[in-house]
């Protein structure tokens, strides 16, 4: 059953809060590919469902709502000039598997309430303001993340409509079912004239600013990550029958790469963090010696060096490990993100819109991925991180406090003020 | 293509070598699942297509066929007294994923070989000769193994046909969709009087004969093996913000464990062997911290007390990796075979039969398991190994000799002239 969304308390709740609230309304079923949890992948009916609660929402906020070529949903409240380049505010409406309820749908229900409390006052500004819902920015359903900031900056690769997910079907496939001309991707990106800035409200999604008890962050820059998948291939075998001396089990090997890759990050610099997140063994049957287990390898620091001396030493360990034990390993580079900083001069101003709302403007870097590294590539970025609990993301216990959430909409309209008083182009 | 099954060169071939070529002619499509692999799982139409053709071979032989309610097919050769008790001769037409050819299949095809040698003859035996071809033995669709020995010992579970494969479908809804009743699934158990004894040949999967340059073995009992499922469980988390001294991440965890059951194996007594054959970790995305991996886990020894030496040994090393990293571990018994002597009577007849065709009777226990193992609740099991190249099984790359192949014939025909000398009950 759909959630009775008319019926929210979300109405009497302060712009902010109310942000908060539409993420909750957004967490289950129909919005959601599985019961009991969030599931909201790229161009599912989940995020079918999502982008038409979106819609409404945009709407009475005052917007005019388009989708583009890239199931992005825009919706742009005017300026005080017809066409004028827009000041862009976003973040992503897809989830993990068994994700949390703000992580990205919180950047965008902000940006609704924003252009609302706009309306409301009657205010409009030298510049029109956009607020975008990225279709894929988690990539868990394809392979690549990013899909659709990349779509927005023009900076996808060119056989991007080729890539399959698990079940077989290429994005391009996946576009025409959701109603979309997959011949129309590229026309999703929009010329630099058109966007004077990007700005991207996000949960920390780390534990930095509760742990010193602060509201809001401002981003410095966004770690530069690195993904690999990694095989290491031996030889399949009876379980029952293959004496433990004659075995070539990539299994144990694999065991050994991981708790490479972890301790290597422990001793690791610039905050530098290894995750496997998915492992599989072929042929994958309980009596049978794998012939080969695959895995991820995700590797983030805050500058590329650090990140790149770890990964050359977790791989060179792999190596050894598979020398060791004569097996085959093959490390395949999937992403390379380069740390991506901040505009200098956008951090500054949001630095003081934070401390117009009382808030001690903390600056800090952001260990995970964002649509506004990818947008940098358009436009100048900035970030605006939101405490939540405990720095759990990516995960159903992911919470955020509703007078931070009405403390990050002020200061996006204190950061408005500044921009208008000073415009960045 | 289906095989030109007919235009084989097999009835050129000695009975026995034929055999071996049937298995050939069964490894590819329609006969298996998937292109340019043998996968013959319980109940898809690859199993389907082999028993359309065994049933041809069956009644060529001089048998009349027919499918029992667990989808075992039998074919029946009268003795010179109707309705005589029956030597039992057979094994498993399933395969594992990407398994090799004779694993089971050429137990069932030189049972066809050894009818056919003796209608040949014009001879009759006053006991009846039955081959059956089990259709599941490896567990490679649902979670048991085994469960067609077990309906036709009627040792099954009670709920065996609510067991679900990956996709969710139940062995009872299989059974149905391949043309049976599952409420006549019990009715695949035989009667003790029915049946005098059960033989079965297999190739031994292992190096030993190899080693001693022997074409056959007498097997002398079967491995004590169990299966566990085990589960560590952490907290799931962002991959690029959680630190990795905050982490509670079961892959590492269970990369411990992996090692550690490896490492108690080398070092255990019984000739013990472990094997984790599948490993998942949940959610399964590349850039979320699992909340948790779980894992297969396969010990078996000669001795039910050495495996279980081993496993509590593992099973406390888990308890205490998880209690070091703060985790939670769970490890789920899913199958507990003791080992199973063979039948000593039949031991003895057994390597007499060996003896005759000019082979040095060699007794070996068999460290994996086999249908023979669940028939001795029914009836006195022995069984034949043959020598298969490398000791290579559960794997395309297993190959049988020709001439062993005829060398086993002969000896299952020397065996049934013992038998008839001597009856056993």
């Amino acid at each position: 059953m759909a959630p009775e969304v008319g019926a929210l308390p979300s109405d009497s709740l302060a712009l902010g809060a109310r942000a908060r609230a539409r993420c909750d309304a957004l967490g289950a079923e129909p919005y959601s590919e599985a019961p009991g949890q969030l599931t909201r992948r790229f161009l599912t009916p989940a995020h079918g469902a999502a982008l038409d609660r979106l819609r409404v929402w945009m709407s009475e906020a005052g917007m005019t709502v388009r989708l583009d070529a890239a199931a992005n949903l825009i919706g742009r409240y005017e300026g005080t000039t017809p066409e004028a380049p827009a000041l862009l505010i976003g973040s992503h409406i897809d989830s993990v598997r068994n994700g949390g309820r703000y992580d990205g749908a919180l950047g965008v229900t902000l940006g609704i309430d924003c252009v609302e409390a706009m309306a409301r006052a009657g205010r409009r500004t030298p510049f029109a303001v956009e607020v975008i819902a990225f279709g894929d920015e988690e990539g868990s359903r394809f392979p690549a993340s990013m899909t659709c900031s990349r779509a927005v900056a023009g900076t996808g690769a060119a056989d991007v409509l080729s890539m399959r997910d698990a079940e077989g079907v290429s994005l391009g496939d996946a576009l025409q079912a959701f109603g979309l001309k997959s011949a129309d991707f590229p026309k999703a990106a929009r010329a630099a004239s058109e966007v004077m800035a990007f700005f991207e409200a996000h949960i920390e999604q780390g534990p930095r600013l509760e742990a010193e008890d602060l509201p809001l962050g401002v981003v410095t820059a966004i770690a530069a990550q690195k993904r690999f998948l990694v095989r290491m291939a031996g030889a399949a075998g009876h379980a029952g029958t293959t004496p433990m001396h004659l075995r070539r089990d990539p299994g144990p090997a694999a065991a050994e790469a991981i708790l490479a890759l972890e301790k290597i990050c422990v001793a690791g610099a610039g905050g530098v963090v290894g995750t496997v997140g998915r492992i599989t063994a072929h042929p994958g049957a309980f009596n049978v010696i794998p012939s080969a287990v695959e895995f991820s390898m995700d590797i983030r620091a805050e500058t590329a060096a650090d990140r790149d001396a770890v990964a050359a030493a977790v791989i060179a360990e792999i190596q050894a490990i598979a020398a060791k034990r004569g097996l085959g390993a093959t490390v395949e580079l999937l992403q390379d993100l380069p740390q991506s900083p901040c505009d200098p001069a956008l951090i500054r101003r949001l630095g003081e819109a934070v401390e117009a709302v009382g808030v001690e403007p903390r600056l800090l870097p952001s260990g995970a991925g964002h649509d506004a590294m990818v947008l940098s590539a358009l436009a100048p970025t900035v970030m605006l991180f939101i405490r939540c609990r405990g720095g759990v993301s990516h995960n159903p216990a992911e919470a955020v406090r509703d007078d931070d959430c009405v403390l990050a909409l002020q200061a996006m309209l204190a950061f408005i003020d500044n921009l208008e008083r000073e415009p960045t182009r």
